[in-house]
């Protein structure tokens, strides 16, 4: 019995509210449950310095969180004097995402930031950025086709991601924070909207986990992400 | 005239949205037109060190800035390594306001922290944090009072700040960030529900001004409190 | 009675020594009762990037304090790792303040910083740094003159600042740190050798004033700098 | 073709010797091919602050490469002041992935740090890490079983991880760095003696793969794993 | 033929003024020809941790240069976020120098901290430091003793430190900024009273020197430091 | 009796392996007894910024220990964040120390950057970087003289250095950990391969020593510095 009372192949309501901010080229309030982050997306008409001169674009994010977005409030990074290696981790793995659905010669030499703010956490805060920060870039490349900046459509394919994994001996799908803390083995699966994977990340903190076992938490996750295909879609 | 057509003594929109994160225990998103800011209190059964035995309570604030709450995109401070010093100086700002609307011998050996995130920035933010910041803080001592963890009302008076300068020659209220960034003149006015001033910063950027112009912004400043507090009346 | 003994409106003894260092451009020690700075003034003709191509000039500052300039010793800031939160504050406003007296365009396109490095405290050592700080700028910018690099004189009139405060229940002038460190409100006035204001910074900790107490303790201050004037009109 | 001739299915000699370092509790020098990583664990009687009083030990990781192990020399992270975002990302992954071997009840209320420093990198540098890491981990434990301070065996398991990719359109084990820098997918699989998943890391940096193409890896890295543990074996 | 015209075995002018600052258990200002360094001792009535219950004490130093001390302006260390190497290798010298004069036993479990601060830079600002230094140590243990907090004198002996090195061909004592930028080699000696060597720090950058050369350096750092032993025993 | 049982001047066994990396121009491993030192030499055709456009090259240096190079563990400088004052201290004179027997004119506008990380440590880390770095270096400038890139030989001559000190009353030759760490005076000796002295550092930690001594540990040096030169040139 999952601690929310939800069926073991059931996700969390899913909101997408686009324009949150006005001064960004695209921007969307993401709610996964209680999971809420903010995303915008910045572009910037020069590339970072390694591209210069290549023609080819480039697609980065950001990561972050506010100090009590979370239960018991954790100290601001900015304060700290640097980003946790959980954080970095994290927006690695948001850009690399992102530009797996992104035509880098079509974008041209210009560079679009991604900013994920989690203002509120309930666990898959990555995953939900992802998802969020998919419909931010979205709508910041529509600006740039309505503007004549590109000829084509640099966006390739949707991405989204969601959280899989084993609660209580029960393969799951999109984990709270209630199950993410417990669970044995936790997934992230970030997939286009043809259904191809972009990547896997499983995680066995002090476990393991079996061939089949990672099959089920794929299956789920397929599901998962094509609610959130419509999602962004609805979005847009 | 003023960019946004108002009149010279006439302050933007005001909204207090309470209860908008889970895990708070005070928590608000003040709106002062196109400037959000989202606040937290935090209560910290510990006092800070320097405390240790005094039976004395302390309230502190940190402040930050989404990386595109702005026109143009700012660098993550966390990213950069360091808080700037604008501001560490508009923290300090915030906690010594909040400070001395509050008893700290009622509050008790405990610290409340209160931080405010500006989403969406248009001039103003450190007023509309300390306005905002004010409601989490209310919030929160509420709960210790419901808790019975204070015998008597740490809460000694309502705190609210306002911005005015000198734009265009004429003597404004509730600058924002079009008026802000021409004004030769500009100060930010904290002042208790009863009128007394807690701070008052005037500063003239390569400019100077009059002892009277002064005596005219503290009027604007007096009027526009008035209003403030009755939206945190509202609110609660 | 002041712990000094001094009348209410009595300030400390200033002395302004010239030409302290042979490497500057301008350089003094001044001396405000027991506050003792000493500022330099280096030209630059380079300007800050962001005025490339403007033709304007800067002037810009940096404070620092040596360990046991205080009574108990300070944790070296270079030592630490960086400035704190106080010592950005005071040197951005020393910046604001001596930038105020200054033509930047009869400047040109070069930058003149000023260090104000406090030897000994005994309070009121920004209020030095500025007044200090302008004494440095003036001989700096008369070396200009002389090698003939500005044409019309860039400085436009005295800077000075001194602190005022509700000491015991009165309005004092001129606090030292016995009277600071006990103070329920204190400020620091900038003004122009003309009596015009630059800056106003009143500041309540866990306390608050009158409007009425504000006006009282802006009479001292006029009266204050206009001892200040003298000192540095003296001492050029 | 593979750049090395290998087969598609053909691991680089491995070589694991032990004893290279007089100080440390256990040690190794692990070379898979071009990779050369030296491996020490550190036996620290005093657990991390978190689990203070829990009776639960601890396995932490830490990840380094001198600046010239790699072709081109990059910049030393203690001169740079921080480890990158890389470093942190895969000091945790080995950290994690050996705690997965390890019954921390039967450690008891220690810590055992593993460094591994990477001297010559040629791809794999983080799967070496941990193949190598694991045996100075035994080694380690070896001495506290020797010594009587545990009464248990507190390693459960053989950790071991391989890399596979995509190359050129073909499923290959063991990416060195030719084949690294041009995978258009690759993963990283950590398993245990047993032949049960600790953690699964894909990632197609710009492109995406298909669930068949997983299944592939997957049997390279069970069968590349196999002869990982065969070689920690022999090395014991 | 010297850039000062002094003879080759010439000191600089010495003055050593004492009680420059009020705070300070002792302080001097040195100055050394144009080489100014403000030195300050404070004591701590607790050793630093490595110490605790050894019942010895600890001398240590922090060097400080202000930024415009020298010709043209360096960058404040408290800004740049960090102690740069030389400086961190000079306080290091200070402090060990110090205490190779110290008998820690007869200190008693508490520390010394002396701060030299250049003013003004002339070459030799770290022998100035150690000269100037050990008068700062000197008033603060007398302190001590009139306290009765030692019993017996824990200063065993002077120390004093000079520079000499090879300019254009000769040897030469106590070297300017003008020599100083020019000398193929050149050293410091750290001298106690009685004539012992407390630390020799030769070096020739791009350059080399023979033994009989260095000989012929250290009889001109004997007769400098006699020189320095009269001046400090003159400050007392 | 020295704790190794080695006579009064006897050094420990050295060797040098060459061509331990694949991707330096240079390298090699320097075995002084159980201290252990992996130097690498890296051509960077780019001289740095302060000798652009002079014709003249540069050789700089970095040092780094392993965080289990030491008996107990030490701390990780990358994870610290950031280079002691020792290894700082170290790096420079490992850097001036090789550019003594370097003609920087025939080096031409190039960089060359020896590493030098201490797999284990037994005393004396300095010395052998250097004489190890040195062994690097000069297989790096064979590459340079092989490729033509210069035209005359920028290696000048040998350098090497070793330690000695006093132990337990006696000059000693080449300290190994357990006498550094109770000697009260111990010195390092740069010498070149002619007999000159490159750098002279004799060190007394709140201790003395006279200039008899000075002269018998330079004895020393000059014998051990002989050997080395020999393991330098069976090394090439």
């Amino acid at each position: 019995m999952r601690p929310s009372g939800r069926k073991l192949d059931e996700m969390r309501g899913i909101s997408i509210e686009t324009g949150v901010t006005k001064h960004a080229e695209g921007s969307c309030l993401i709610r996964c449950g209680d999971t809420h982050v903010l995303c915008t997306a910045t572009i910037e008409e020069k590339a970072p310095p390694f591209l210069k001169g290549s023609g080819l674009g480039w697609v980065t994010a950001e990561y972050g969180m506010l100090p009590r977005a979370t239960n018991t409030r954790n100290r601001r990074e900015a304060s700290a004097g640097k980003q946790s290696g959980r954080t970095q981790e994290i927006q690695r793995l948001i850009g690399r995402s992102l530009r797996a659905g992104v035509d880098r010669v079509a974008l041209g030499e210009r560079q679009i930031v991604v900013d994920c703010d989690v203002l509120q956490a309930d666990g898959g805060t990555r995953c939900a950025a992802i998802t969020g920060g998919w419909v931010a870039l979205r709508l910041a490349v529509n600006k740039l086709i309505k503007a004549g900046a590109v000829t084509s459509d640099p966006i390739t394919d949707h991405v989204a991601a969601v959280s899989c994994g084993i609660y209580a001996g029960q393969t799951v799908l999109d984990l709270d924070y209630a199950e993410d803390s417990e669970a044995g083995t936790d997934g992230n699966f970030i997939l286009t909207g043809r259904g191809r994977l972009i990547e896997v990340q499983m995680s066995a903190e002090g476990s393991t986990f079996s061939r089949d076992e990672m099959g089920r938490l794929l299956d789920l996750a397929e599901a998962g992400c094509a609610r959130l295909f419509e999602a962004q879609r609805a979005a847009n």
